[in-house]
């Protein structure tokens, strides 16, 4: 089967590269097979264009219409209405339950969050508490102290002033130096850029980056959908580059070669290479190898290497690590000058999951001086990110240490999360790979499988004949008959003619046997009704 | 005074106008004007072209150039670094604290939260606490209820957890309830979007609206720069109309229609117009009367109205209220259908003023569905806004009633700070109308003044051999020798050849006799230095 889709892979590629017109739009006009999913939301309906603005879909911004975000897509609008359906009328359908695998969103399915940092920012939101007895027996004496530290850091003790446009400078420092301590070079706390999630940081970048459709960006194919919609809404090209299904997702820098040179001769300038590091949703995390190949091709090709690193700790392979590309960049003796770099990073993911409190930041190294003052001139629009957000981003790069008084409780709530998801990602996968016509890569990382499916001509045909495509079509169906919600492989993008779902792996662990056997019936039942 | 200044305007929009070129761009052309006070910092230098990967000012995006946000411009970098200078070197400045007067952020200069708004934050973050038994000698006992109100209303309790893209359900049917009550008309919480502050609702419908150059907003002169500033991120243009000094900032429907006309002979797509109410940088609070001709006026040309009532909580003027321009076109008898209408509230103003907290919504209304869907998606891309954020704007759309344990204190804090702003914003306003050449409008709302200098002809010139504007010239010697902090008028837009500041009213009210000491003596020195 790997070798079958590696093959299938390259002919695929090929075809798709050759059958398209001539002009760069063409790279755009992939991103749109994407979201086949859902783009029945976007096919115009001449009787709405009934509004005394004149605002219809006919004259609204055309990069708003052409965005498409599946991970909250039409599969989801459905589950959110079987879902109102199961409170309103329990046991009017064949489950009882909803189970969300669409989105990395780990706490809406049972999993807790640090103690220490709710501690910390409980006390920041009220300080007026801290000097009260009663706070003693409620919060640890390690949360305290650092509440105490944070206010200092924030002129006034402000927590509900806007800070700098960048994030508090004393936050910024410790994740600096929570930066320093995991890659063993130095980090400037001036580079970093607090923001509400990775999300906003990705966004001002392609807004930076994206002139016109004529400025591409290359992208992993799959890729979480972000990136397409942000180049979407910024109006630039999306530059696909496939990775290795065959090869565990792996990601060949000949690939990347050859689709940034047809973007080239197309007329495309290439700004950046997107590279998401665990695999979003492939879940594979990179060799240091393949990465200093990485770093080698975008310093070669002046691309500004954009790093998505929200599952830095979401490693479950035990012979892979995390290496952050700054590191890696740096460990080869690339300085600051020799290569633009932003690192992304999110409280949303790793063990803490705090997707609500969005939180995040980006590093932003090997700029001129006057091109950062560009990107600090657009964080200043929005005027600065949500300080609780800042906060966490400050704790999660710098959490309880050995001899805290938190440390032993932290630690055990961190390994817990983490070994469980490790198990249940392996359980999952030997669930799928169990399916018949179902094939699917080890999740070395991040919060996702992604299985491939052969799903039977029969079936295909039926998706056709609702105008949808055949990976939508079993994950619509998927969420009728047991209640779990996954993305169609058509949100992310994938060699066309194959079919994929992306699955979380991130339901708490006395469900998995459940969702197993559900899964496992529907899936026979699909196959029996539409086995060629 | 007055009666010059209303001459002037006339003239001076007429000139404007008739001098322009004669294609659109003429219109996008103003807002650099707005910006003289910082467009140094756009002046492209070309020794800064070292980047590896070729991200030059010359190669980013245009529309990031063009952009300009005075309000943490040129003048405050410069005070930032002072502070910093004052920390490190006390003594070796004329002052020894900076005042950051620049921008509307209350708690940074010493206001204080509500305190009910925050314990229910820090139980929200932090909910084991509330089975504890010292929580309740902590918390009052109607934020603990509160607190288990909210919790209920969020999908397993998960404060963590991403929500719904457009806020947190329950959430939003506080708020709706809490727009109910305010305007006597009914609030439909599906109509509500959660945003991190108001500003991300504001560049979601730039975004939405802006097509190309050709598509027009039309914006108050002057206004706040967040509108200039997202026109020209999304590549669209200002469409000004002037705020009339003479008549305490009136807004008059002749001006309005006939830069409205001007502007579609110019070939321009006028789809919005923005108000300010009450106004910023103004402090003015419209009439009932003349918000009704701007809903009639909006009707009938197919214009949505975006309307900012951030400040709807700030009204110092006894013979003024805030009404919503929903309530006033409800009012009138107009349905949905017959206008768009979106209205932004923050947390970050009011009596609150949490702007670190990032919350805040729009409520949009007159839309077709399929519209409103490109809404949601545009909101879903960015998943949802931070949930601390979220539940502080329903604390302000529900604050405690009479009866609960926290009523009396929540409304003596609530009375203490307005009434204070009042009396800051009356003193400073009287202090700003002794000055020589200064006239000052009543703030009768909002958080600013917005003074009116007529600077001598040699100052006018001193400013020309720097290369900036007369006020900006005059802000940034006021930082330098009274580490007082202000915005020129020339960020906000002002008739050309009128010179303004904008001042907010936040500072506490011990230190507003200290400030009106040095604004007068630095003031006299000045006009010493530079009277013709």
């Amino acid at each position: 089967m790997r070798r079958f889709v590696a093959e299938r892979t390259k002919h695929l590629i090929k075809r798709n590269f050759l059958s398209s017109s001539n002009n760069h739009s063409f790279l755009a006009s992939q991103s749109s097979f994407f979201s086949s999913s859902s783009s029945s939301s976007t096919i115009v309906d001449p009787s709405s264009m009934d509004s005394s603005s004149g605002v219809t879909l006919q004259t609204i911004n055309p990069k708003v219409l052409k965005c498409e975000y599946a991970v909250r897509g039409a599969i989801v609008t459905q589950a959110e209405k079987l879902n109102e359906q199961l409170k309103k009328e329990p046991g009017t359908l064949p489950f009882d339950e909803i189970l969300f695998c669409n989105i990395g969103n780990p706490q809406s399915l049972g999993q807790q969050p640090i103690t220490f940092f709710r501690e910390v920012l409980a006390l920041c939101d009220h300080p007026t508490i801290l000097d009260k007895s009663e706070t003693q027996g409620l919060f640890s004496a390690d949360s305290i102290e650092r509440a105490w530290q944070i206010l200092d850091q924030i002129p006034g003790r402000a927590t509900g002033a806007y800070s700098h446009s960048q994030g508090i400078k004393g936050l910024r420092d410790t994740i600096a130096a929570g930066i320093e301590a995991r890659d063993g070079f130095p980090a400037n706390p001036n580079d970093i850029f607090l923001t509400d999630g990775a999300s906003p940081g990705v966004h001002m970048m392609m807004q930076l980056l994206l002139r016109s459709e004529q400025d591409g960006i290359l992208c992993p194919i799959p890729q979480y959908p972000l990136y397409s919609a942000s180049i979407a809404l910024h109006g630039g090209t999306l530059v696909p580059y496939y990775l290795d299904e065959a090869t565990g997702w792996g990601l060949e820098i000949s690939n990347l070669k050859s689709q940034l040179e047809t973007a080239r001769s197309k007329g495309v300038t290439v700004r950046a290479l997107v590279v998401i590091n665990p695999g979003n949703p492939t879940g594979q995390v990179l060799a240091e190898e393949n990465q200093k190949q990485i770093v080698e091709f975008c310093k070669k090709e002046g691309l500004v290497l954009l790093a998505d690193e929200v599952y830095q700790e979401n490693v479950y392979a035990p012979d892979k690590e995390f290496h952050s590309f700054k590191k890696i960049a740096r460990s080869m003796g690339h300085e600051e000058k020799d290569i633009s770099l932003v690192s992304f990073q999110s409280v949303s993911k790793g063990y803490y999951g705090e997707c609500g409190k969005r939180g995040g930041y980006m590093e932003v190294t090997g700029f001129s001086a006057d091109v950062r003052e560009q990107i600090y001139k657009v964080a200043s629009v929005n005027l600065c990110s949500n300080i609780t957000g800042q906060i966490l981003a400050s704790l999660v790069m710098s959490p309880p240490k050995v001899g805290d008084e938190s440390y032993v409780a932290y630690s055990a709530e961190k390994e817990g999360i983490l070994s469980s998801l490790a198990r249940r990602a392996k359980t999952l996968e030997d669930a799928f790979n169990s399916l018949e016509g179902v094939t699917c890569n080890k999740a070395e990382g991040a919060m996702y499988l992604f299985p491939c499916l052969q799903l039977p001509e029969k079936a295909i045909k039926a998706a056709e004949a609702e105008h949808t495509a055949a990976d939508a079509y079993y994950a619509r169906r998927l969420l009728e008959e047991t209640g779990i919600v996954v993305v169609p492989g058509s949100g992310f993008g994938q060699v066309p003619g194959t079919w994929h779902i992306r699955c979380t792996i991130l339901p708490q662990e006395d469900k998995i046997p459940a969702i197993v056997e559900r899964l496992t019936v529907f899936h026979k039942k699909f196959m029996d009704e539409y086995r060629d």
